[in-house]
């Protein structure tokens, strides 16, 4: 396990890409669109890790709802596996809940699951694991 | 730039300490406490980034604050710099403003500041660098 990125939600692209770019010195390596998740994204290089940028594309993405109820911010911690099912199975085992039953698309060619906030101290932890 | 941790604010160590080694599949490495802080800190490897989840050791503490405000969960992002007093006149002067002036102990023998997350996307940032 790594930390693979960092989710922030952002209010508009434009203004955060700069914000960050001065932050980090230096440009965003990729702008990507994940149309079911109704965001468009923005990745920068972190040393080992990434963060993404989150701006909501439609009025009921979970971006929207996260700005509405708690302002601009981090939204949630991605950690990379290297065998997402078998890593599901363990956590549930544990006793941790999921989002979703199955890993679905995620950006940035990975597979991805998030783990229910309730279960995990208020965080929002994300499951990837780069595709094939 | 690396991501050198990410905090995380929690209400108890010890229930939340028992959660993140189920999550993270490991034990914490050191637990610390942070007087001038009013923390207690629980510290995780995670790859090349570490996990800290904070606890409120005063009333007064920014984490009792936070969680009153927010709810548990992530506090703030944390970049590991090599010389941090040019990272702070580099952001001056791309107009980001600081909590405090200068660099000051913190936990996992760093020296550490923090930006204020006005002025950067709702994120707290705090930049440390390890002591000599």
């Amino acid at each position: 396990m790594k930390i693979e990125h960092l989710g922030i939600a952002v209010k508009s692209l434009g203004l955060s890409d700069d914000l960050f770019s001065k932050l980090l010195g230096k440009d965003s390596y990729k702008q990507e669109s994940v149309e079911r998740e109704g965001v468009v994204t923005s990745f920068y290089q972190v040393g080992d890790s990434k963060i993404e940028l989150l701006e909501a594309s439609k009025e009921e993405s979970p971006i929207s709802k996260f700005i509405e109820k708690k302002g601009e911010g981090i939204h949630h911690i991605a950690f990379g596996v290297d065998d997402i099912h078998s890593e599901i199975e363990r956590l549930k085992k544990a006793g941790f809940q999921f989002i979703s039953e199955e890993p679905k698309d995620g950006a940035d060619n990975k597979i991805v699951v998030f783990l229910h906030p309730k279960s995990t101290n208020g965080v929002l932890v994300e499951l990837c694991q780069e595709k094939a």
